[in-house]
């Protein structure tokens, strides 16, 4: 069903929220026209398409989306799967480049869209944390060291980083050096603005929050003296590559010719690109609105941003997705509700339309130094220590989305981490903990002999399995317990603890049923104790409790004092110290 | 490292052991010769070739095995999935076809046997019960009709549902009426030998065990009437298929030319035939060693069944494995080790040096007919209403393998029942039981107030996530919490029962985070309690506890009494009424 988030917040839409979102919108107006020339650049696509994928989605996502201060637009990671996904299909700078861009875009609005309303926002979650992590990492280095050819002025071809590498290394003698002087300059000065201008300023007397915003206007700063600085010196008949002519005026809003074999094509990529947007959306909308105590909807925020790039795609753009970056930076300024975004998209629409001759002069390497300088800091090493110390199956899918994404490219790299997360996965519970247990003395409690000083009984054995009881792993559960039964002779009862058996399949069953017979020829009974609730329905619907040897008991500890008396003993022994 | 089961059990080799062998070999025998010429037919070769690969195989799984009964030879889902990859490279009837037959066989040999060195057996357990349940029924269904042209005289190409049922559509006209009368007569000869003749034969007096092995004789004597009936009426002038002449002489075993392209094409056949081979022969396996209290481990099978196909390869021969049938009757007839496999080879082999003349006017309408009588008893309807009844997510995956089976083909079959049964696992992990619990009234014992009549207190607040904490299901055990948090007002201590929570991934350990920090910023303490021993190491690496608002407590009832003074009371009424 289609619902319109803004017909709520409009309602107790005023005049303070007005002045707020108008100054947040200025800020990030200013924020996002040199940002959104980069990263069509980085997308392979001419400058101008950048303003356009920053114009209509805004609209878009402000009618469906669901978080308050979300900024949607072009975003480093989307422009480099964009840059890879297109340039399969088609030659940078032609014009199929760029209808594939769109088309590319308007597929992934489509999925996106598609996927909202089959409310299929869960699919977001086979992406782990750390492949997430990783994926965002190694995507920033290779974004990094895509600009590079821009910073020293060399042609680079290819979109992985072998082939960058290469092209890089076979150039590196026709450096352009006005190019690379002003390249080195802008990365120098803005990693200065983001670590050393703040402090300044606020030494002068000026308040953290005015310091916090003028130092995100150190990229318009740089592009405003490095274009004035190649304009005046004529820089670009040095070699220095300048963004040129770019048509005034906004595309008229037109749905592209559909390429059924082109769309077949760029299909997965535009799946997995709606996948990685919506995740990197999600994650900074769900951390900005919990600040505020509000809430997003994932399937309502698919259907926002599947708008938001059917919008981009009609109008000329190409995918986009909410910026963590550019959202932070619109929370901090103080949007209030999404007609800061449509306010943003206003002014990018004047922008196009009025000063795209001011952007004539802008040198390319000043441009690839936004992006490097965005990216680097996306880049995160502690997590990668983090996750080593906690857990190394997630280390491994990190590790393995790293080295895939730098070493083949950001498609295979995503699809890689996903299917090795699965495999640990499968292989956790293919091998499940597996505990003899024991009363602790005193408690009605029941836990590992091997972890803690436990009562244990002569004739009653109990065990615990720490795992659903699945077809992957019925056989070595199986075997798990004949393994205990060759070290505990002369029993009389089994008792299976079931807390943590969350689900029994139905070759689980066929291993329950083996076990009962087995035991039963040995004269030994098999119970069960603290089977959980829809565990039990499902046990009661093919009559198991018929066919079981012994017993199904609510708590372990009702089961050992009925089939053991030393156990009750113990009960009682906590009773009076209590 | 290289085990050889034969050097334990020969040391115990006797008189008796030996003669109890000798009469399973024969048996074995009798039923063998039949069932490898059909199994040959099936998989579209020579029948001479299913002799060859009962022959050298069962010396090598004497050598390897670990079971003391499995009987090894062609079988009939082994041979059909040899048929369906082998016709994909080659035509039925060139030499080329025999030439990928045997490379598969070796092909398989070497898969399986790296299996083996690599412990990889647990890789069967990727097939669930219900997938090789319905993988089995739907193969079993698909031979029977790829039979049918041989019971009505008609040419049928294709190893696939479709194409089969319309072949025989389109040739329902030319259907041989002395062979339509051969093969109905032998399939209802031999239905009745299975259901009609052993009760028949103990009413006269004899022992249910030898009228019982008698009656495995029906396809022999099948053979011998039919094959003297078509020899005197010269019935092959009318139309009569017979397996004709066939060459006298055992082949020298050869190491075959190795064409790489081809083995290529093979191998993802060979890995399927390994996979389904082993599972088929384990599962067997297991079900005859559990009877005699014996067992048999699955990664020397792997290296027996491995030993087995390489000399199959190297004899002539095709893909082999344990059969269920055989086995059973190997086991009925008293066979004690796997010598007995071995004179049932040396049988076989001198059939195939000295008898094959005999078998020149078998009409293959009464092959065809052993082989459909003995696939249907395969089919097992009542397992698919026992899983539908047990688990609708077993059931979809059963049906999706019964529906590729039929629609598609075998490999595509156990692919696409691997995958739905995955897909629902994850499914499952990404939407977790979770419950709010309280105190069952007079014990120390705590449960899902929706379930059971519980107490529960006022201001801290107890649940339950019945799952592994992970990648798939941290948003929604998020999103649970803060929906449990909204309904539950004036609360000061959330605890989470974690005895269900059998792992915690880095995704799950920053959802933990998340929580706690949300709670702390209501003003909510955050406890666990219950912590799995390896859950709660890997917790304390990254230590969590110094985080942490609240405690861990090691039993849920300690954490209750010692948050909530009314807990206490309950669990002395407890006390008082022990």
């Amino acid at each position: 069903m289609l619902r319109l988030p803004i017909l709520e917040w409009i309602k107790t839409y005023n005049q303070s929220k007005l002045s707020d979102d108008a100054v947040a919108a200025v800020i990030v107006t200013i924020m996002l026209i040199p940002q959104s020339l980069a990263y069509a650049m980085l997308a392979g696509l001419p400058p101008e398409v950048g303003l356009y994928a920053s114009i209509l989605p805004l609209f878009a996502y402000a009618l469906f989306g669901s978080s308050m201060t979300l900024a949607v637009g072009p975003v480093a990671v989307v422009s480099l799967m964009t840059a890879a996904a297109v340039s399969q299909v088609a030659t940078q700078g032609s014009p199929e480049y760029l209808g594939a861009a769109i088309l590319l875009g308007l597929l992934s609005g489509v999925i996106l869209m598609g996927l909202g309303f089959a409310r299929a926002g869960f699919l977001a979650n086979l992406l782990s944390h750390p492949v997430i992590s990783g994926f965002i990492s190694a995507s920033a280095v290779l974004i990094a060291f895509s600009q590079l050819k821009h910073i020293l002025g060399v042609p680079v071809h290819g979109h992985d980083m072998p082939s960058i590498l290469h092209d890089l290394a076979t150039h590196l003698d026709d450096t352009n050096l006005p190019t690379l002087i002003i390249g080195v300059l802008s990365i120098t000065f803005l990693f200065w603005v983001r670590s050393g201008l703040k402090p300044l300023l606020m030494k002068t007397g000026m308040p953290s929050g005015i310091a916090g915003t003028v130092t995100k206007a150190g990229p318009v700063m740089a592009v405003i003296v490095s274009t004035a600085v190649v304009s005046l010196f004529a820089l670009n008949q040095s070699g220095v590559s300048i963004v040129g002519v770019i048509p005034e005026g906004l595309p008229v809003p037109t749905f592209p010719d559909l390429d059924l074999t082109l769309a077949k094509e760029l299909l997965p990529a535009a799946f997995l690109i709606s996948i990685v947007g919506f995740v990197e959306s999600v994650s900074v909308g769900h951390t900005l609105a919990a600040r505020r105590r509000e809430r997003i909807q994932p399937n309502q925020e698919l259907i926002g941003l599947g708008a938001a790039n059917i919008a981009s795609g009609l109008g000329g753009g190409f995918p986009v997705t909410g910026g963590f970056s550019r959202s932070v930076v619109n929370f901090d300024a103080g949007a209030r509700t999404p007609l800061a975004g449509v306010m943003t998209a206003v002014m990018i629409a004047l922008t196009a339309l009025f000063l795209t001759p001011l952007f004539e002069y802008l040198p390319k390497a000043v441009l690839a130094a936004t992006v490097i300088v965005a990216v680097l800091s996306l880049v995160d090493l502690k997590a990668i220590h983090r996750v080593w110390v906690f857990s190394k199956p997630d280390f491994w899918a990190m590790a393995t989305t790293i080295l895939v994404v730098l070493g083949i490219g950001v498609e295979a790299g995503i699809i890689a981490g996903i299917l090795v997360s699965i495999s640990f996965l499968l292989a956790k519970i293919a091998r499940p903990h597996f505990a003899v247990i024991g009363q602790i003395p005193g408690t009605q409690h029941f836990r590992n002999v091997d972890r803690h000083d436990v009562l244990k009984s002569e004739k009653v054995l109990a065990v615990r399995l720490d795992e659903m009881l699945y077809f992957l792993n019925g056989h070595t559960f199986e075997d798990a317990v004949n393994e205990v039964l060759n070290t505990n002779k002369n029993l009389t009862d089994l008792v299976l603890l079931c807390n943590a058996i969350n689900e029994i399949d139905a070759s689980g069953l066929e291993v329950l049923e083996s076990i009962n017979e087995r035991l039963n020829s040995q004269g030994i009974k098999f119970h069960l104790s603290e089977v959980k609730g829809p565990v039990m329905d499902r046990l009661d619907r093919v009559g198991f409790k018929t066919h079981l040897t012994g017993q199904i008991f609510l708590s372990h500890y009702e089961a050992m004092c009925t089939l053991d008396p030393d156990c009750e003993r113990n009960g009682k022994i906590q009773s009076a110290g209590a």
